[in-house]
């Protein structure tokens, strides 16, 4: 069964606890939740984690270059400013599916260029906690070999 | 039943013609065949068009005002340089997931800006013709309420 | 007779229609109205067209080279992109106001450059329906060689 | 009965005196003349001055806030590099008409951008004398309240 | 006998109707003429094309994917904002070679970047209606594949 | 008979020789030859120079004021730096077809500006070889005085 | 007892006055007398002075040059748009606090940079009116020679 | 008794310790000292702390949500890289005091920019040590509801 | 005999009284000796002024139109920001030499446009008090239409 | 006796051969006779050279550096291009004087920036053949040490 | 004997293990060796390092300022990116050589600048792992002061 | 034995003359006497050589491309301008070291970019006469086929 990594970057851990009517309800740990569940039924195993380190952060990707084979990466404040993810990430050479909860290109300027993109097979964003499932969805295909990759 | 608008710009009717090595075999043909069947799964009803002229790209969103409860777009080339399409997306006040094939900040910087996004509720670029069907799953909960907006 | 044609670009026909509240209440056509009142007392004769259509705006801006004495032109977004109406303006000859219904220079960063302000003797933008009237009593007096043009 | 302040900028004293076949016979007294005709049928007062200094002119704006109903304004060239005009007109919290005699997006590229655009509810420019005499038309109606504002 | 679509852009159907003067006594069925007589002596078949329409000229860019040879194109305004032009010629896989009559690069700045040339074997530019003679015999070598491809 | 010369710029000595897989097989005295027989049936005269020295291009190019008729250069790199050279053909006050083997606009974006264009009549690149010859073919129309100059 | 000039550029004369919900009840005067407690407790003699006129604001400078101790500078919109008063300040030669009620770079971009910030000590902004007697403070602490200048 | 988290990043250890001539005598340690007798006076607890660090700084960030009433903070380097703090800063919804040392708008380009500013409510620089205590002092009163929040 | 103004803007007349190692010795009113001198050897009358005031140097060049025959004009600060500087040189119609004592150019970048420049016959910078001699020798020769004008 | 070198750059040999009307009929065998005379007057022998070479100008300046006390340089085209000028004349160590004859800041904006300057005493331009002598005079002052070195 | 620290950023614990064909054979750890070997013969002694943490990196180089004689670092994509990096350097005041194993200006755009050669005092890159060893050689010499510290 | 082309652009056989305090006391010589024993012990031969023309240097990176094994280059300042250099070094296909005396990246912003570096496989700089020897050592690993390429 194949293992998908799914690392969250900085201030993600805030998610669900202040301003609700805002953000959402779900909460890190809900999202974690409809994940395994998603997994479950895609039959893959999934490893859910959060930090606020950038050097962490390089350290997870390194690691599941060796026990992964696929990532969904929310680098959150890290997607825009750390060039250390991307060459962590281009060193990985696994499916990468680019998250975002909010759609960025709806809001300050400098979040609207993504190292992570650089590195990443798709990137899907503004779905909220929906886009970490759909990215488990798009993962599920690309390590069946059935990608049927169409460009435009 | 609610009606998906499924739009296409610019020369996505060459899908799967041309380089199909390169581009896949899908054919435009072959993804609104895909979607219909996820759709029906989904209890959604789809129209799905193409067409190489902005002004009728334009035309569709203004009738999708009228007749559709959202909009599924991938605008080509009209992506980047239609601030007409924009502001139609803007009138139509319905919810616009912008799909595109391949990830498009990947590719030539020309392409790196979106008027679609700033309209769109959410994004799904890189994932081919896959990305069609998790837009429409997208669009099924955000016409179900079940949005779980949450973000970041 | 002096006949003005006055030209509207794309989705310049959903006005009155959705969000009166924020739009105003005046459709196209209620704006047709007052021009043609404004331009009975004014001695002109008008025709007064939409089109959704980069390409057609461009035909008819043909035609008025041969069929009118001034263009009163609303370009909508094609303002800001279309070099075709620029170039179809330049080639027309004729007296030509711009006019917007709202103050372009208050709003997105993108909307601040206008292609068609190159090739016009006046604009006239921020005063909504009142500003074709304006732009009407304006042709009216380049038409009538009073212009008394000063510049500043 | 309604005060609308006329405000004009540096040089503007030297209309009609130097180059008449390029800018025109209208001296700025001609044009304070015609305006006073318009007001007089448009049932408004008017109050028409001119300045080569920008603190004189951000005195005047702050006058306006207590004494008029409406500025119209041509800053001449402090149009272009007053932030002090914008914050009066800002503060002065009056329907404001901006004014230019020439097009100036026709100009050098340092007189697109206006700072009293991003205060004034309309811009009239490129129209000569009559710009001020359409302005004055502009302002009887926003006073009236019949504003018919609608957008685009 | 190979075909060659000659296609036009934007109010190039004004050639030769508007100030002679300045812009030369060929009106674009001279062109067309001038063409039809070269192409004979170089034993190629032509089609000879006008519009205004962008979407048109997409269509006509696909169409001579299956039933030309190789493609001569005068975008006018749109070579310089149609990424869809652009995308077109990419996927029709022909010699491309792009032609202006005026020397584009002494013209206003924003006529300096061509999307047309990114995906043109050569251009041609600023040598009036002998421009297209020339096009029509680097199209005959393309063809005849003694194209002595050298490059600097 | 006309006098024309075509004065080559730096590393052009170099054709032919290096990659001739890529560059092809022509040498800068094959497409010396090339042009004498061109010139010959053209009846024109040719004076075929090379250099890699700014200064030595500037001395021929103000030699062609007083001995030639008209000039076709490859500057190769000056093109894009040499404002020397540009003043030099300004001055020289004759017909320039400026010319380049490949297309510069699909190379690094340093070389997609040229300071020749702004002296040039017209521009030919991406031709090879034969855009030196139809550079004459060029040249022999504009001296005979039957340039039908069209613009757009 | 040193001397402070405590000097305010165009429209902080309106303070207090409009819109106290937003700008605070604090008018200028209500400032000024804060200002001269506090600096009666730090043992200062402060000169308040406010104008709308950037050459009053010059001569002031000057006139600090040979009257002052220090200068605590609030300079409104002329921050960011007057190298006059930068040079006045760069001659004046003495301790400068460049002060500002608001957080200028929560604003618009243009009130990003300063000009005053080139030739002051120290700056303090978004702290309303107490922005003022912490300046007066600091410009204490200066003038006793125990700056402790630390500087990171 | 409200707490305030007083807030160092990279390199702010070193304080004192090198090159005292030019940075003062003044260590971090120095700092907190006077840092705790202004607090103590002002009623204030405090909690100063230095990190080299950018994610022990949003752990911080965070921590301070739940167990402080207002942030002071000098960011050190962090201030012009780091949009993962400004995320903290931002979620944190605490009265934020940045404070720079040294004038950061007379030092090198690149610090002229604050993520920092983007979320706080004022900014004291320039003033070495002092600018510590004279935010605990703007810290005080912003708690005391005190905050005569005038804006300029 | 004819009239040059001489007029000097903002902090010219701390000239000599600051940092006479630096700047020099010669106050403003030393450097109107040396120009009366010169003027009289030159034959010409000078008035020679220095204002802090924009708006009054605005008016002494309108006034120099009805009383001078040329202007020397060293605008100290307003040389880079006042577009209405420009305008009244540009209406005065005189000649016009612009002066620097230093050479801006090797100044902050912010001084190297010079908006004067735009309306100078000539430019004299970095020669000190001598510029203005130099000056008024450049306008003798213009003013006995002896300019022998040359360009490159 | 001090020696001056006045040195000349690319095309300055075409001087009064080419235009006569609008680049004056002086050629730079004239402007080397009037420098003559005025560097007899001022005691001053002179070395006046031209080239089109940058590499000779780089010789020169180097030459200068053993045989000469000052250097007028007009650099002609090298002025905006040449780094190697700059850094031949920064070794040079020796008094310079930069000299257009033309306004070169009304002419191309790629004429406004000089790397001369960045090593120049001071800079005349726009004073025609004039301008040498003018340089000429500053140089002997430069040499008397009577350089009354002011600056603003 | 002198102690180089030798500290390596994010990534580079990745060399030789991916893609060898590539990036060559050498681990890291082949570099620590052949560098123990070089600085052997150097009589140096050295430190060996590798993070991925900037904190790390930052805390390693204050280490240094105690108890290092000088730093050799490879910051891998903090290059690029951190002040914090720099501002460690600046204050540890001793002699750095930056190092990099491929040559970083014929990659992306983004890696072009580096914070790290503002405050070391040679670079040397594109040379693998000989790169290294050069580094040792140079500070070898910077220690034994026979600097012979040429510029140019 | 190999033989090494060491070209010196312009203005480097000013070294050691000029300002030995600052440059460092070798000359040119020195250096080429330093790279001579250098090159010896690697059993190399070098040929050293010097000019001002960026022709001159053209021809002899060509000459290297017959008679050398690999170049190291000091370009000076045609680093930063000479695009004819790069196409120079592009054709030679040899292995290429750029060196610098100074670091160039802590000098004015327009030495950061370098031509040279695109078509170098090395960079050294700032490490004075020695960078030449560390270069000779680089290059003979180089032609030893012993690169053990690393890449980072």
């Amino acid at each position: 069964m194949a293992t998908v990594f799914i690392l969250n970057g900085p201030n993600l851990n805030l998610l669900g606890v202040r301003d609700p009517a805002v953000y959402g309800r779900d909460t890190l740990g809900d999202i974690e939740e409809r994940c395994l569940r998603r997994a479950a039924a895609l039959k893959l195993e999934i490893d859910f984690r959060q930090t606020n380190h950038e050097g962490q952060l390089v350290d997870w990707i390194q690691e599941a270059r060796e026990s992964a084979d696929a990532i969904i990466l929310n680098a959150g404040a890290f997607t825009h400013t750390s060039l250390a993810v991307l060459d962590a990430l281009s060193a990985a050479d696994l499916p990468v599916i680019e998250v975002h909860l909010s759609n960025i290109f709806r809001r300050e300027r400098f979040r609207h260029h993504s190292y992570v993109s650089l590195a990443a097979a798709g990137v899907i964003c503004g779905l909220g906690a929906q886009g970490y499932e759909l990215a488990l969805e798009a993962v599920a295909r690309l390590l069946a070999g059935r990608t049927g990759e169409t460009s435009q």
